[in-house]
């Protein structure tokens, strides 16, 4: 059902919040096609903050990639587990490796965050699928250095870290990349946008 | 350690983004204990949102009343999973109804929706402890019903549903009353604030 929405009362309310939601920004993401729209309309929903409409960013291919990746149950990896419990719609699997034993032993090794081992060790893994990042910019970091060395078959990355240090220079980096992206500009992010996102894209594709 | 990093990466940024955050809202904050301090900073640095520090209204009696129920392991109840799944430190149960199938029946029977359904669901489960609410104007309502009638042993509440229809008006009934509560005015809040303002209270406990 629409937004997640499981009984009568939760559907009105998530349609009724659709149309002051569109009134709010319809002149921010007039330029954006329907699937763009619905990713920045869900992003506001689900902080009722309007000004995300300003600082989501999505690369020309992200929608293309992301959709092709998602119709063949690819698998989806999360930074940290809150990201992972808001995706509750999708067909394929949700990963999330943050407690992962050989994860905490990567970054122990290499003094690095236990979300950039979870990139280490999904290319170890094999991993081919979507990343959602919205927590850690040493994630966004690892996968860019693990795509440009050929090691980690990401298709797209949902990349909006939170945060006052790293998480704007994150991705900004990201976004100037050619990875198939979405990012909010400057400190603002974090898991419900993350979530918003993917599930925009997910629940496309249950609507064809 | 300290904001849940694991590692001296994560706890150097977390230590930096504090400072950059009391240099924001130090002024909006100056008239409130250092628990309530904790909390507001917590909440916009899972944010970066500092006009959280002006929205965030935390009663008297709920940072004495929900340290007494977390120093005694009661259990947190959340209306969402993302929310449970922020709860990574706390040494009493965290417990989430919404997919439980007498949830889902007491829903369906009472044409609520499944966050209002858990509460009464709680009720019946002798719950005791504290009601975290990240995203259901509902699961507010039914808890102040319950309450009110004496059915439920709800010591306080972090009550941070957000939304353009509803929210605001829930958190502002609950304000009123005399339940231990923080809440944010206005249609913001969601998962990474109830997160954050019970994780402050968690990891108080932990540094004594």
């Amino acid at each position: 059902m629409f937004m997640g929405a499981s009984t009568k009362q939760g559907y009105d309310i998530a349609i009724k919040s659709r149309e002051i939601i569109r009134d709010l920004i319809k002149d921010d993401i007039k330029d954006l096609n329907p699937y763009e729209k619905d990713i920045v309309e869900r992003i506001v929903h689900s902080t009722a903050d309007p000004e995300y409409a300003k600082l989501v960013k999505i690369s020309n291919n992200f929608v293309t990639e992301s959709l092709k990746s998602l119709k063949n149950n690819e698998t989806i990896l999360t930074d940290i587990n809150m990201v992972k419990s808001g995706i509750t719609q999708y067909d394929g699997e949700v990963e999330c490796f943050i407690k992962n034993e050989e994860v905490i032993k990567i970054a122990k090794e290499n003094k690095i965050t236990r979300a950039a081992a979870s990139l280490l060790y999904a290319s170890q893994e094999n991993f081919e699928g979507i990343l959602v990042v919205g927590n850690a910019p040493t994630a966004l970091y690892a996968a860019m250095d693990l795509i440009k060395g050929n090691k980690i078959n990401i298709k797209s990355i949902v990349g909006v870290p939170v945060g006052f240090v790293g998480a704007a220079d994150s991705k900004e980096s990201l976004h100037e990349t050619d990875i198939p992206n979405v990012i909010t500009e400057g400190p603002k992010g974090g898991t419900p946008i993350a979530v918003a996102c993917i599930n925009s894209l997910i629940q496309s594709l249950k609507e064809v």
